[in-house]
């Protein structure tokens, strides 16, 4: 059960020019099902990705970083990505990076460019070696039904656990030039920052210089997929990608322009969308929580204690009962490992009921008011340190019954 | 449904002469059930303890830490224990901390003693104050039935959502004097090393001197209580208390002696029973998961990939289905924080089954070995990391339907 995730309208997901996007139904694990998508890029397009940090990372994520690291010495650009879902080619050691780059070397010949032009994605099993020959002949359907207007039937194929497609498109101006900005994104157990069981794809139509490009990546991650958590785990192989196609008329080649943070700032805000999404469709999820701690000594410290708080069982648990347990709250904060931190100063909020006042229970806090917002379907958790000015956001969402269920069923 | 944890006979429950316990059912948080203990000790007694590193430690932790810091400026001896479970009498503040001293007021003056000579216990509820005038109107309740073979009522009466009463008791013969050991624990959920929503009271009727005991206590629950996770939230109010009452023969007044030696490992080993029972009868458990990390290069990083394994939803649920999903293990070895792991020389073994093997699939591995071994109550993940010689062990369980089930109704 999604929180308030509306889902995506075909018609409302732009085409962004210099790009196109074919599927597949490849039969990777289970039959009659789009499991393989194409992106085509343009030739002027640049690229640039954020990955786990997972030391188990995936072969396709160690391909990915390897293509992308070549562009810096002149390497011919990315021409396009490949992804699967339902296996993960993770944990599959050097035969796992052969079939990751076989998938690179025959979708190149399809397309008549070099592998290290290719960029490869894989979500699903871990463990399993990669039935590479399956995808291999998923491809030239594929590729046959390459368009632009296929974000909504991209955004299905790269679905796992999730519950619904997620997607989403906007136009902004900036310099006078319009903008078009579409992304898809998938989770949904295994999430947590650095980064999550996710993918993030996301095509921007302006010309974005390549080391500006790589910066804009990272300061979108870090305010977004970075800033997600649903179980704590972070998986092999997560990959957020930021494609610049080139084919629109702005033009981006500092960091230090107007321009850069403009865009910068709608990249950042369509992807905190797509990763709230993601919490939005956790596994079992009920409930939607925003957790913000102010206050601290370092932004570090409020992550965290955020985190703490996000990755409690006994915190999700009673948020999915509704119950206002809310110590609960306290002793996730107390074990975050801030050795110096003085509890008596602290306070809490739920919404906008103060709760736990300078350490212990507000004494005008009554049950029956954090009961009220406990009912609620989205929350946010706000502590307030004392200990300085730093904060850190991050979302999450409860743990239910139907989470043990998906994850243990996931492979049956 | 706990996983092989045999319930305890009272007979078999020896009594420690030096030590009384008595009941109550004082009505904390609900009628008709035994929830205050009083534990009366010999003045020949030595008592010592550790307790969680939350910081916000409960109002019971902080009077016992000062009582127990009193007698090393020569304070009169610990007396009594009194436990009370409904209220963890945590997150409560300065009312808090009055409440938990005039518990031990109250107690001392029906014992005729100080009130630094009385060491309380709480577990609970967290963020609301401890309903004292009740608690004190059961303590003569309590000691009317004071006698030195109430463990099992003992065990009883600390349990919050244990499923059963948890008690261990044995008898040693140490240079050539017997010396009995009788111990109680309760759960079962926020458990966690540092330490565990748990308590856990262990007698022994040697003579230790007091810094002798100190370091014993500290020994044994590095080997056991802090060896042991369920669901990764550490509580504001767990506690280990060693107990030697100075009644029975053996005498201990230095850690170099071989009674020394003998003592303590007797004393771990029936710490260690008592954790694993707690794990066995960890909320909603229905496996019991014995992880090994070997050959590392520090027993901390050893501990580190066990815990981030053990603390691993993914992986609890997996269990939880007997599905031999174990590319989720490596997932949890590879986000464990150890930024210079080399995941190509990794093994991992699920009992005596090889699964992985330099750090991918083991070509000899065959997936019905995995499932039978899935399908056991016990199992012991095994992971050899190949840098170094060092080693850790925990003790965890599955996550299962009635984790969820029992986290969300708990205060209901």
């Amino acid at each position: 059960m999604a929180v308030n995730l509306p889902l995506p309208i075909p018609a409302n997901l732009k085409p962004v020019a210099g790009i196109e996007l074919g599927y597949a139904e490849a039969g990777v694990r289970k039959a009659n099902r789009k499991d393989l998508l194409v992106l085509k890029l343009a030739p002027s397009a640049s690229v640039a990705g954020v990955f786990t940090k997972n030391r188990f990372c995936a072969a396709p994520v160690q391909v990915c970083k390897i293509h992308l690291e070549k562009l810096k010495d002149g390497s011919a650009p990315i021409r396009a990505l490949v992804i699967n879902t339902g296996n993960a080619n993770a944990g599959t050691g050097d035969l796992g990076l052969a079939n990751a780059n076989a998938s690179c070397a025959a979708l190149a010949e399809l397309l008549q460019c070099d592998a290290s032009q290719i960029l490869p994605f894989s979500t699903g099993v871990i463990l399993e070696q990669l039935p590479v020959d399956r995808i291999k002949a998923g491809m030239p359907q594929a590729i046959a039904n390459l368009k632009a207007d296929n974000w909504y039937n991209a955004a299905e194929a790269i679905m796992t656990t999730d519950t619904q497609p997620k997607a989403a498109s906007r136009t902004v101006t900036i310099d006078g030039k319009s903008v078009t900005l579409t992304g898809i994104s998938k989770g949904a157990g295994m999430i947590k920052p650095n980064m999550a069981t996710m993918l993030g794809f996301l095509a921007i139509d302006a010309k974005v210089a390549q080391p500006v490009l790589e910066q804009m990546v990272k300061e979108a991650a870090d305010k977004s997929f970075n800033c997600i958590t649903i179980d704590g785990d972070t998986s092999t192989n997560d990959s957020f990608i930021l494609i610049a196609t080139g084919a629109g008329a702005l033009e981006v080649d500092s960091v230090a322009s107007t321009a850069y943070a403009e865009l910068s700032a709608a990249v950042t805000a369509i992807s905190q969308e797509l990763a709230q999404m993601i919490v939005r469709d956790g596994e079992g999820a009920t409930k939607f929580m925003t957790i913000t701690v102010e206050e601290g000594a370092s932004a570090d410290e409020c992550r965290q204690i955020a985190y703490s708080i996000g990755h409690s069982p006994l915190v999700k648990t009673a948020f999915y009962a509704s119950d206002p347990n809310l110590g609960r709250i306290l002793a996730a904060i107390g074990y975050a490992g801030i050795d110096d931190l003085d509890v008596s100063k602290l306070n809490l909020y739920l919404d906008d009921v103060w709760v736990a006042k300078n350490g212990g229970r507000n004494p005008d806090y009554k049950e029956e008011d954090g009961q009220r917002i406990m009912k609620q379907s989205e929350i946010t958790i706000r502590v307030r340190l004392a200990r300085g000015t730093a904060a850190a956001t991050i979302w999450t969402c409860d743990l239910s019954h139907d989470y043990v269920s998906i994850n243990a069923d996931y492979r049956s």
